[in-house]
């Protein structure tokens, strides 16, 4: 619906339920009656022996009054229609960590397209168990922290990291060709708030060097997955997926080089849909709107 | 929503009309009180200097007297909102006509899909100006009519094909490579009632030769346009397109040959989103929810 | 080069030797010498390690004995330069089996591209273990063989089968979802000339039930990849693969039928380059010029 | 074949003469006495009435007197063969100037691949017309011209241009999208040297305002061309294209958001074709091996 008003924000809803009547109804009233505007809404509903209703509404309203309009939605709407919910107001923009190690691709792209607007972040800080990308982080005003690793020290490592991504206030973290395995300890304090980009076309190749497994294999397509990470390596719920065609001409540095391209494709697609809200966890599976 | 009820039918209701607050809380809450699921929703605002709100719904309700809630509908919530609106109810199967000249590839794509249950249409009639392909109609039991065209016949011509379309009380036509141009008389009186595939990219190589066109400007992609037939020749409201890779190494021929395929795929894909009324006119454009 | 005389024919000749210089000049000097044209020609180097030479060279040439000019090819260039060869004449087609089970769209697909003339073979026969499809074929006056299978019988239909291939003189066979694993005894006897397509892009999804698989595994993408049948299932040389893109709106069913199209182009694209003598072997891959 | 010497160089022959046979034999056996190793070979003949054979080979040989190498072939291999010819040796890399106006992304993904090593060039200097993409070239330690262009102006600055190509002996200039119509003087001293990237998938929408005139149009894929440049606008022979799916959601702004993607990838194969020596000219299209 319309934007009129300048001193409105946009907000964002998602909502999941078991499936009944009544549930548009009674959240589109809600908002009507709140003066919210409707920008966009999708929906979507699992088969009926699964019974689960999920949907997506991003609407503007006047400034307000958070907490009271939350709890009045829990008290009048979700708990009636039993929902999980959780809802994103557009005056915060989201606080994303960038974790990478020595190849640059994945990052240049992330920063490239923060820089000229396409991800509405904050990018509040670039880790990585190399110094090797400094630079390019730091030309552009972006603080880096260079955690070295080794087998003895990945503990204490993993804990500077956390105490960092806890003290910048992360919303979110992207392992941009992180190449280092996150232990359960790290992952189990992010759930659905760490995104891999694995450079192969999961099932296919998961696990270490999936472009020498391509050639080896002489598929005839290569790919690469963008997922959230779980403590299964490369089993997390698949967020993106896209694949390039390739051939015996190809070797395996050419099949490194073209994937590059892809791998940046994906992942960005994939963090655009995160900042977007546009993404919900369905069991092992997402929901992309 | 659930879909619990054997006795149930699914509606799909197409909506037009400015754009405000309180567009979904009034269609959603006026289908709760009548008892019906929303299966799937889809919404599109324009932008606020034209101020229009499109929505596709679907929904599931008992079987029921349709007049009385096309009437209700009318008076509660479509006269206040200024709607422009159409339903259309699953228990009553769209009756296609195919047009087609003497190329096979388009016409037994669209058979061996209805054959196979994809396209849940009736097609009455196939109307052809060539004989050639009356078997491949006839031994899966559709009528075939063989209306030759020439200069000095086609109003001739076209007044019997009308009144072959009027007679099987065809929804809709599609011309499957009909190869001949049809008169504003005919054109007029289908509008977004006829879907045509061109053999090219629109607006590139519009009007005869695409693809020797294509061959003598040495184009790296060649494709396909479906699209509302209007007046302007090729110039209608596309639905949907596709394209293919190709190289200096491709000649004219080669070019035909490649074409078919992305013809078939274009083509079926916009006559499944035609029949499943996911296809709004927006001025000379589509919505494709 | 130039295609003027109109009792020539064209032959292809494909080639694997030791990598070393004067490979090229050497079969296109005895080409030359022969008063052939060469109208298209590839190569191919495997990294030095490995030293592998490949080339698919086509040339005209006057209506020849055939004897004589492969056995002075052999005595001339291919012993002194230690090849492995094959040449294949285009004035005799191949000859091409189906193997089909209740599933349609493949076989359709091949017999539609068989009658439009895209695929230049013969087809002595279509076997299958199911009835459903007989007059598929015999309207297009292909004989139908139904060689039904069970448990117990299984190794007296093959050995029927293979009679019908022997009779035939079939050169290849295309397995468009047959549905039955075939024998070791049955495998070893055509090797490199059994064609499969598996629903799925392998090596993801190997075995039964690929589309239930990736349902359940929320990629992004589904594929299809045709290959030539080895015994070890769904480990056979990749000849080509695509993919389409799904989300999580598509049921398994949607799955199974969007993956047809992807399974119809894919089997098609693979028979193609087989009869075109495109496809080499390479270990366990393919080259395909 | 094989690369086994280190003090070699590589050396790429393009050819294009009249069709006959003999010219692999001559050129191979040319070659062969030269003790050249062929590395990789193509090859492509237009139709018999045009009658033309074109054909690049790239080969290995040791450090050589390419003044009598040329000499050489030129007497015993090209006149007689009315050949058209020209040599490539890998031991000097081509020369790439830059042309960009205000827009970033063409511009970050060239400097991105050259830095990586995949574009294998030297860049001697950018050229723009605004100041603002200064420092992303000086950061990599290359020059920046700043030459503002008015209507005025115009032929002064193109002089300037033109001086600093010629001073730096630039073998090929890339417009990233430069936003100014170079004028017949200035294109004429470059053929078939000067790439373009045009935004949008010509011959469709070529001159201004490609995404605008793509929405108003209601495409359902945008596009981007490279091509070289000629005194024709966007009339140049293409090189390279690609497409990227739209829907009726994509404002103007959306599409020359995802419009920037396909333009960076279209632009990067077109050049490293460029590079590669894999493009010839064939009238007013191109032959890309």
């Amino acid at each position: 619906m319309l934007n009129t008003q300048s001193n409105n924000i946009t907000a964002c809803l998602l909502i999941c339920c078991p499936d009944r009547p009544g549930i548009v109804a009674g959240v589109s009233q809600f908002l009507y009656l709140l003066g919210a505007n409707i920008l966009d809404a999708s929906q979507h509903s699992t088969d009926p022996r699964e019974g689960l209703f999920f949907t997506r509404m991003e609407f503007q309203l006047a400034l307000t009054d958070k907490v009271m309009l939350e709890e009045s939605f829990q008290q009048q709407v979700a708990a009636p229609l039993q929902m999980e919910w959780k809802i994103d107001y557009s005056d915060r923009r989201k606080r994303m960590a960038i974790m990478v190690s020595a190849y640059d691709h994945c990052l240049m792209e992330l920063l490239w397209r923060w820089k000229s607007g396409e991800l509405p972040v904050d990018i509040p800080l670039v880790i990585s168990n190399h110094p090797k990308l400094e630079k390019e982080c730091t030309v552009l005003g972006i603080p880096f922290h260079y955690l070295p690793v080794a087998a003895s020290s990945k503990e204490l490592q993993e804990r500077a990291a956390i105490r960092l991504l806890e003290e910048h206030a992360i919303d979110f973290t992207v392992l941009a060709r992180y190449m280092q395995i996150l232990s359960p300890q790290f992952v189990r304090l992010y759930p659905q708030r760490i995104i891999n980009i694995h450079h192969s076309f999961l099932p296919a190749f998961a696990g270490a060097r999936p472009y020498l497994n391509a050639y080896t294999r002489g598929v005839k397509l290569i790919g690469a997955t963008a997922h959230y990470v779980t403590n299964e390596l490369d089993e997390g719920p698949i967020i993106e997926q896209d694949v390039a065609r390739v051939s015996h001409k190809h070797t395996v540095d050419d099949l490194v080089m073209l994937g590059r391209d892809i791998e940046r494709q994906v992942l960005t697609r994939a963090v655009k849909a995160h900042i977007d809200n546009r993404v919900i966890l369905h069991g092992n599976k997402t929901i992309v709107f």
